[in-house]
């Protein structure tokens, strides 16, 4: 993040912090001026009783606030000091359409029969229902090679990063694309990973960022890649918008051969694929071996608050000693999770059922978002990429921070957006424009746009 | 566990294990004739590709399966044996009974109202649903000193204890009571706070083991207990079903303050409590600044499937430097977790509504499975203990195995219990009978327990 975060209280939290409200000036500013380093400074008087556990000391080198919750914040800002202003939020990528009624009675009757002597049920498998897990490998990996028993269901994409770094260890090096989901690193800070934060070029000392820029067409130079234990790799890449082709993929999963890591391939907007770039890394030959794969119901059927998401792990992954990753890993969900809801389950059978395909004509309604928001840019002349594979636009205020644009816009258009700096220092100087909204507010948005850049 | 598990394949994962079947040959039996080491060896011959990347050594550290898995294999292994048999679980400790309709019809309207413009929300607030959080807090600690904003929603308890560890990171210390419901340890395990197993004790060596047995009351003697940074106490625990008295939480968390201790309480089992003992550790004076508090719909609502549970960590909670532990379990929460389903908190608030609470009738039933229980065992002259205030039966077999009488009385009655030495050492000669059920069923195993012990 850049000079634009400018205060730091426990309000960084959000609304719902689970703190009381105290004054900034609790929080001492820190030598550096041109950031706070709010994480780590205990309020200034402390007469109160405290316990003798020491902080753990990653979440110490953990950069102010997660990504979104800052923009939330920033946004209740906005709204508190324009209470009549219509805000347009393109900002945290977040589904608003309705979800089809084929997909939301059948969990309404999983509701229901849970009520019966013959639908009630308890706890179900960790790893998710037997018949979700089939029609998971069936839909998405069917001539892959992936059977029912390498697919583990969850509540989502997020909460298997976790997961995932969880069962990894804190002694592993990970390898991000820059920009990337803040997840990935974020998780990792806090698992250990990382080493500090260093300032001056706004990188964490143990993590490998592979820069994806228009120059390299948001592919990383692996010729210039350090070797890692575990490659995160988004494609659909959130947030630069930009799929992987086929010949690309290729050439990832021999780096990832030739050095012995492991990819985390997040396929959360591979539904949002309108060429021939691959839907899964399972597709390149030879990536079973090398890696596994998040993915999420999310952003395909509208479940961001409905959550549910799987994880791929193929049998034939295996750590340096021959050991299986997925019995690791399927440990850590009998140990750490309970499996997923059983309505909820219900509603994802639904989504791969013939009927439940239906969702594609959403996909396909923000596909339309997604195109007006890239004419909008480009009408104005600025370099826009994305779009075209995903439902986000990425577009370059070439010289600017990110942060001062995003201001800038919020302030002008009342339209929340995202800043590029907030997913690495390779996103300075874009911003990431969501297409997820109702169509009215799209037009709306991209009006004000043209107004504003005219 | 016992020398009872003799067996070390991948088949200890169960049925839906990610694994393809392996012969048990391929597991090389360790050097110490008790136990199999099964965790960290690799099958015998790998000529498959292997990445570069090492197995995390505390994954390596854990004992065989969970508990709970381990139990459904060896419950679906005699099904296997005696296909005509009917088999009774009173194992898991999972709910059987039908959820109220008062319940699962907001979840079912929620679900439908996802399908309408007005009715669909996205995200929400990764710690939970506004009015849940403020319904949980006036329902549970009304007049207690918490608030809504000291409540973080979420898919469970079990799912948090993993997230609190993640939280205190891997220096830690923990305290367990001895036995306690294994996912303390588990977890502990994998984070990496506790040593290594240490096969003549059977305890991990950084653990500090808190003794509950029947001559203490199952409280243990903090006069013995050495000082850790974390206490995690479960009452009315899980496995004993012993519920701590006020007077003895009040020497409990007068031993957090005297060693500035962290206590995590369980208080899943709350709604079971008949008498007078504390329904939260809140009730004891000074609590806010040394505990937290895990809990769950899951045995009060019959949510085992449905999941949803909530931990409470008041704002008095401070780490050593002074640092509210509920500001770093906020970002825990934004960067690991995405907040409980929508549809599921719909049934949370609804248990919570004047209409939910009858649920409670429910929770009678269940303990009128336990006194059947309790009677059934007395009557066959066994010391018991637990049922009173908990759904759990606790059977002493002086001088015995646990994995031995747990393999007996499965073998002889077709009924699955849980071998008290799953849950650490001081749990040996003891075995947790389980009091969910169907009434029919608890009926029929009390019968069949008459047979075999008259």
């Amino acid at each position: 993040m850049s000079s634009a975060i400018s205060s730091c209280s426990p309000s960084l939290l959000g609304q719902d912090c689970g703190l009381t409200s105290r004054s900034q000036k609790d929080f001492p500013r820190s030598r550096t001026p041109k950031f706070l380093k709010c994480v780590a400074s205990p309020p200034a008087e402390t007469t109160a009783y405290t316990t003798k556990v020491q902080r753990n000391a990653n979440m110490e080198k953990l950069r102010a606030g997660y990504l979104f919750p800052e923009i939330a914040r920033r946004r209740a800002a906005h709204i508190s000091k324009y209470p009549d202003a219509q805000v347009i939020t393109l900002g945290i990528g977040d589904t608003t359409e309705p979800i089809p009624e084929v997909i939301t009675s059948p969990m309404a009757m999983r509701a229901h029969a849970l009520s019966t002597v013959e639908g009630y049920s308890g706890y179900g498998a960790e790893q998710g229902d037997k018949e979700l897990r089939a029609a998971i490998a069936s839909t998405y990996y069917g001539a892959l090679g992936i059977d029912e028993a390498d697919i583990f269901v969850s509540d989502g994409a997020k909460c298997d990063i976790s997961r995932l770094l969880l069962l990894f260890g804190a002694s592993v090096k990970i390898a991000v694309q820059d920009p990337s989901y803040p997840a990935y690193v974020d998780s990792s800070v806090i698992m250990g990973q990382t080493g500090l934060f260093q300032m001056d070029i706004e990188k964490y000392g143990n993590i490998e960022y592979m820069r994806c820029s228009p120059e390299n067409g948001f592919f990383p130079n692996l010729s210039t890649v350090s070797r890692a234990d575990i490659i995160f790799f988004c494609s659909p890449n959130n947030p630069t918008g930009s799929a992987a082709s086929r010949d690309q993929l290729t050439k990832l999963v021999q780096f990832a051969r030739d050095n012995g890591s492991i990819i985390i391939y997040d396929s959360a907007y591979a539904m949002y694929i309108s060429d021939d770039s691959p839907r899964t890394i399972f597709e390149i030959p030879g990536a079973k071996e090398v890696a596994l794969e998040i993915s999420s119901f999310s952003k395909y059927a509208g479940f961001t608050g409905v959550r549910l998401g799987w994880t791929v792990i193929p049998k034939e992954l295996l750590f340096t000693d021959g050991f299986p990753v997925a019995k690791d890993f399927n440990r850590i969900v009998c140990t750490s999770f309970n499996g997923a809801s059983n309505v909820v389950q219900a509603g994802g059978l639904a989504c791969l059922s013939p009927d439940g395909l239906k969702m594609k004509d959403v996909v396909s309604f923000y596909q339309e978002n997604t195109n007006i928001l890239v004419d909008t840019f480009t009408s104005l002349g600025f370099n826009v990429y994305g779009g075209k594979n995903a439902p986000y636009v990425w577009v370059h205020f070439p010289g600017r921070s990110s942060w001062d644009v995003f201001a800038e816009i919020l302030e002008k258009t009342h339209l929340v957006t995202t800043p590029g700096s907030g997913f690495g220092p390779g996103g300075e100087g874009f911003i990431r424009v969501s297409a997820f909204g109702h169509r009215e507010n799209v037009l709306e948005a991209s009006r004000r746009l043209k107004q504003l850049f005219k």
